[in-house]
């Protein structure tokens, strides 16, 4: 892959989820050096305006809106410029299809599957930001990754950390990965203060400005677990060589340990667009406007064991990893259902690992954990998943 | 470069300074796998005794002891064996030039010069343990490498680190390397108290066992002065890419920070096995007996800036890397009468800092501060300051 730079040709690049947090930081870069890319096509769910200001900013030659609702709105707003409109699911994937040397995948939640594959079928660098590809369909998208040779790259902090650290020479000789954990908004909290968390409580995360989801993810250290599923396929580990420290100022996004006593980490003040900057450029770097790191003005970078009985989504999520067979697909499912009802208010927070752990079970119990070998497998197991979810949470 | 292993042909080695700490620890880690090793040479200065202990465990070709007045009593010891006995500074040379696949270069002080720069004429590997190669003939040493097509090595912990965390793909997007420092002992005592610091106290280092001259450099900071001007040549930096973090739990040693924010840091528990057996396997790795690290169990890492003040050697040393042309070499020498001199009691902790400045301020006005182009004028330049030195000394 080429590195940017003037002189080189520009790097084509389509971004699925343009108008999401990760795809405004991936847009925010490129405008620092246009002249290095060109936009082929930007993808959003709903918003056809935000799409529309977009793609006629960045010059891209498609534009695609999920939902057809909106499609009227923005081939309106995209009258006269050139730029093609298009809407409907079908043509997200087929916008994942043009050939480009970069797909940014970067559609939140299981919507993001069937184009990130399709974008996997090119051949081309996929810079992934979508988790569900890696933890509701494992090995069946680093199957198609490899069988496509396409080049798969994380977009997440502590998934690149990893990247960075890790050796390509002496695969034998390493030891272990560990990812980070802030620890989330209740680190410090007892269990039963815990028990009796709100929403809003819960979306008070200490370092990071994301999505109430994934801020919610955190809080219950599901997250933690989701990336360690994820560092399972994109780095060919066992989940015994995977590990999860509490470091509450998330200055280290991941550390790799070797035999001979050497621990590479990788470190980087919060802002997404040094891990999409990493992406981007691979195996060349490109700059990022990240604020510098000073360690000492920082000052200290504390250390402790997460708590897997104060936040036992980290522990569930570990044994789905360990089940493997369509297990974390479920988790997936489950703990999204369940997430949106705390939100809602309709369940407690320490519901969300229960929904979830019983999810699994009631699936296994009935048979249905299987891994799932294609994207219509891994879509029905998710369904039943959110189904069996919904099911639990009426009970509670 | 072959990686040690059962299969492969074993890695033929000389290690320069078997009986120091360097080379002692080179050949625990050999010990360990005796069949990927072939040991060709061992040196050692003084102690005959312990060379041939060495060399006959080791099963070493030749041992070779610098000191003429212990060459009867090594040659008694090796009677039988086998093991040549050889003896002198010119037999020291001789035994670098014995072809190997890497030499260890763990002779202490000038005295080391000779021997490493011959190593290099033969194009193998230096695994460098020694400062003064670079301190004292950095241009000149670095050109020899490059002449000779060796692959130069860093042994100490900071450089090891360095060389780990640097990625070969995108050198113009390097911003800045940083050794880390304890801080040694009087990182916490004022001026005043460290004014009247005795030998006792600056050798009781809070992290590594070290030789005393080294420990005295940990106080001082000289050390971290000497590893930055080390540090210049082995990467090919400036000056303004350099830069020193104190962080007395010595956990991470080295720090690369690149233009999109990441920083890459090495860590490892303070054992100088972890370099050396990097050195020995790059690159590749081997495994090492090194604890392994765990950060929760240490629970904070911390840091501050240096304090160039309190401690003027490291202010000194940066200059006289600014300055070039012999400055270094001035340095090294002038340092290390002054330890000298502070270990036997015949001057205060702050004149140690105080009588490199006026050395290398006196070679500068008396018109002899010119960059060593070869081993003679740098051991002349070497001795230059030395002499001068020892006026400044006289002159307190």
């Amino acid at each position: 892959m080429r590195q940017p730079s003037k002189t080189a040709s520009p790097i084509r690049l389509t971004v699925l989820g343009a108008t999401g947090s990760v795809g405004q930081s991936t847009l925010d870069l490129i405008a620092r050096t246009p002249d290095d890319f060109e936009i082929v096509a930007l993808t959003a769910q709903c918003n056809a305006d935000e799409l529309a200001t977009l793609a006629i900013r960045h010059r891209a030659r498609v534009a695609v809106i999920g939902d057809d609702a909106h499609y009227q709105a923005l081939k309106e707003r995209l009258a006269g410029t050139g730029i093609i409109a298009m809407s409907g699911r079908d043509s997200l994937v087929a916008a994942a299809q043009i050939p480009v040397d970069c797909v940014m995948a970067a559609i939140v939640g299981v919507a993001g599957l069937a184009p990130t594959l399709a974008a996997t079928q090119q051949g081309c660098r996929i810079a992934l930001a979508n988790k569900e590809c890696l933890v509701s369909a494992g090995p069946m998208f680093m199957r198609a990754v490899r069988d496509h040779g396409a080049t798969l790259l994380p977009v997440d902090s502590e998934h690149s950390g990893v990247l960075q650290a890790l050796s390509a020479h002496s695969p034998d000789m390493l030891d272990k990965i560990t990812i980070t954990a802030s620890g989330g908004p209740f680190r410090t909290w007892n269990v039963t203060r815990i028990a009796a968390a709100n929403p809003e409580d819960a979306l008070k995360h200490p370092n990071w400005v994301m999505g109430r989801k994934i801020t919610i993810d955190s809080a219950t250290l599901m997250n933690k677990g989701l990336e360690l599923i994820e560092a399972q396929h994109l780095f060919g580990v066992t989940p015994d060589q995977l590990d999860v420290l509490v470091h509450p100022q998330s200055v280290i996004h991941a550390l790799v340990s070797y035999k001979d006593g050497s621990v590479l980490a990788q470190m980087a003040s919060p802002d997404m667009r040094t891990p999409i900057a990493l992406a981007l450029a691979w195996p060349q770097r490109m700059a990022a406007p990240t604020k510098p790191l000073d360690l000492a003005e920082i000052g200290a970078l504390t250390f402790e064991r997460p708590d897997e009985t104060k936040f036992p989504a980290l522990r569930i999520a570990k044994a789905a990893m360990r089940m493997g067979e369509g297990a974390t697909t479920a988790l997936n499912a489950a703990n999204e259902v369940a997430v949106d009802a705390f939100l809602a208010k309709r369940l407690k927070f320490p519901h969300i690992a229960q929904i979830a752990e019983q999810t699994i079970e009631s699936l296994l119990r009935g048979g249905s954990l299987k891994e799932p070998h294609n994207l219509e497998t891994a879509l029905a197991l998710d369904q039943e998943a959110r189904n069996q979810a919904q099911d639990h949470l009426a009970a509670l």
